[in-house]
């Protein structure tokens, strides 16, 4: 595979200089767009859409069409693993997702194993493969999965959005079920990211949804710890190439400095933190990425302008910055105000790239 | 009125010695009482309970015939004032609070004003009196009211919970009117909370649920300054009794250090902290408040006395602590595991006070 036009978003992560911020922007291929909701409706519905490679491909260029993003996300759902473990992820008319045999009994716990990633999840792989040829070595691919505790929420749960009252209570009362299935977790989000790797992703992304639902030490003993093993135990060098990887905990930002101790080249930020100040906890250990509030591209091209200003300004001169929305781009979004935001990104960034 | 036979609570909030780490629970009085649920039912409904003064001093006091908490906590909503101020409160069935009348238009927010509380609100005024009286200086009655922000929220969004996108699309779109309503809020917050002091409660703590859902810009603009005003604006001492002021952002962890300077003698937490960290942060400007993950009160009396333990050990030797939960005790808790917590602060925070 011959070498990225533009890898902008690869050095950024990497804490390497570039001319300017990178920026795509979580969930960029979705509902907000137009074109996106005519291909689910040819698809018939989510999830079908996410098990055709021919059309994961096409929803996934089509952001790139419109704007001129500096990476691409693999197009697929983070519960696509729970899913080939049998669980049977559905998604209801306006609901999230939800699976219909949530994990209940402790024989099914003991009885779960990493699916195959080429074998059970085929249909994941061969979108990377097809966006890679797609994408001509035009922007970076990104590849992602859900962290292992946010993936053993839903499948204790059956759904997600809970105050997480059985996961809890396992976790307090039967840490050794829960460390379990994290362990069962860890292992198949390590094959199935190495094996996006290996079709073609160029970075990863590991999302951390629920992480922030749990306490200080729980967090620590049972989100942190596996999402380092994955990070350990993932491909970082493919073709010459670094693969870096991205570390978000939605409402990790009181644990920033344990979270930049994992391995990662880059941790994700939500809304709430001061980017400056996320910097300066961090020090140069990691990259960083974020932090609009996405609600923020619910008003208007001026409004957009003027809160992209002052979150590269807080983070200040010098490299390492992504931008991106602390959360994925709401569906009620005007495309207009994300043609907003990215030029703003290109068109301010360049003045604290500058040469020192 | 005479002296507080246990004013554990009131010391601890002030920062001065006590002999063991007093502890109440946020919704102490509510569901998970079989007693709580016969009273509301004979009410007819939640917001019948809050308006009968009798009713609301009966559920009041209940807990504290079943454990030896070290406080009372007014029987009421956060969002009376907005019902006061026209904007009819309701509760649907198994849902949250909701508005009939949210705030749509700019000449309904040029309208708002803030309620005469004695006039408007006496129901909660009568309720605070006659719960005085009731506790008959046994342990200290806390007052309470929604923060101006998440007053806001409500008012605007017509319920809570959301990701209160027409709340920040005011924000960043028309600060003007936010301001305007928060303004109001704040009058009318200070006014309700003086009124309640004045009626006899000892100490006062602001909710912000929402706050937490800001950006770190947004939350210093429009949440934090008009909890720091009505911090300023209330009565701070009343018959020789220093009156304590608890201020709770929910998801606010981050911004400890600028909360701890508001005035404000105490800071609730939220179960994503360490507490010892959190102590380090705050350093001796403020006591703390917390904070046990509501989630450990689902399990067994042998989990939450370790899990109890951590948090006594985590905040360590010396004053300055009130035990509580890190959000609302949940319906679903047995009232064994609440019986088993407050044994658990009061046999095992002896130790962590003794004399250095």
């Amino acid at each position: 595979m011959s070498k990225l036009r533009n890898d902008t978003f690869i050095r950024a992560l990497l804490r390497q200089p570039t001319d300017y911020t990178p920026i795509w922007i979580m969930r960029q291929a979705g509902r907000y767009l137009p074109e996106y909701n005519q291909t689910r409706a040819r698809a018939g519905d989510f999830l079908s859409l996410c098990k055709n490679p021919d059309l994961a491909t096409e929803v996934t260029l089509q952001p790139l069409a419109r704007f001129p993003l500096d990476a691409a996300i693999l197009f697929s759902d983070i519960l696509t693993i729970p899913d080939a473990m049998g669980l049977g992820l559905y998604f209801a008319p306006n609901e999230g997702p939800k699976f219909e045999r949530p994990l209940r009994e402790e024989w099914e716990i003991r009885a779960l194993t990493a699916p195959d990633p080429v074998e059970h999840l085929g249909y994941v792989i061969d979108a990377v493969s097809q966006i890679r040829r797609a994408l001509d070595n035009s922007v970076p691919l990104i590849g992602f999965s859900g962290s292992p505790f946010t993936l053993a929420c839903y499948m204790i749960e059956g759904e997600g959005g809970t105050d997480f009252a059985t996961t809890k209570k396992m976790l307090y009362q039967r840490p050794d079920l829960l460390h379990h299935i994290l362990a069962v977790n860890t292992r198949a989000v390590t094959d199935y990211l190495n094996a996006q790797i290996e079709a073609g992703a160029q970075a990863i992304m590991l999302f951390d949804t629920w992480g922030g639902a749990l306490s200080h030490n729980a967090y620590h003993s049972f989100s942190l710890p596996y999402m380092q093993q994955i990070v350990a135990g993932l491909t970082r060098k493919r073709e010459g190439a670094d693969i870096p990887i991205i570390v978000f905990t939605k409402g990790g930002g009181n644990w920033l400095e344990s979270m930049s101790a994992i391995g990662c080249d880059a941790l994700g930020l939500d809304w709430s933190m001061d980017i400056g100040e996320a910097r300066q906890r961090v020090g140069q250990r990691v990259a960083l990425q974020g932090n609009l509030d996405p609600a923020i591209l619910l008003t208007d091209p001026d409004t957009v302008f003027a809160e992209t200003a002052g979150i590269l300004a807080s983070y200040g001169s010098g490299h390492g910055h992504v931008f991106n929305l602390g959360h994925g781009v709401s569906q009620f979004t005007p495309p207009e105000n994300v043609a907003a935001l990215v030029e703003a990104v290109h068109n301010l960034s360049p003045a604290y790239h500058a040469a020192r």
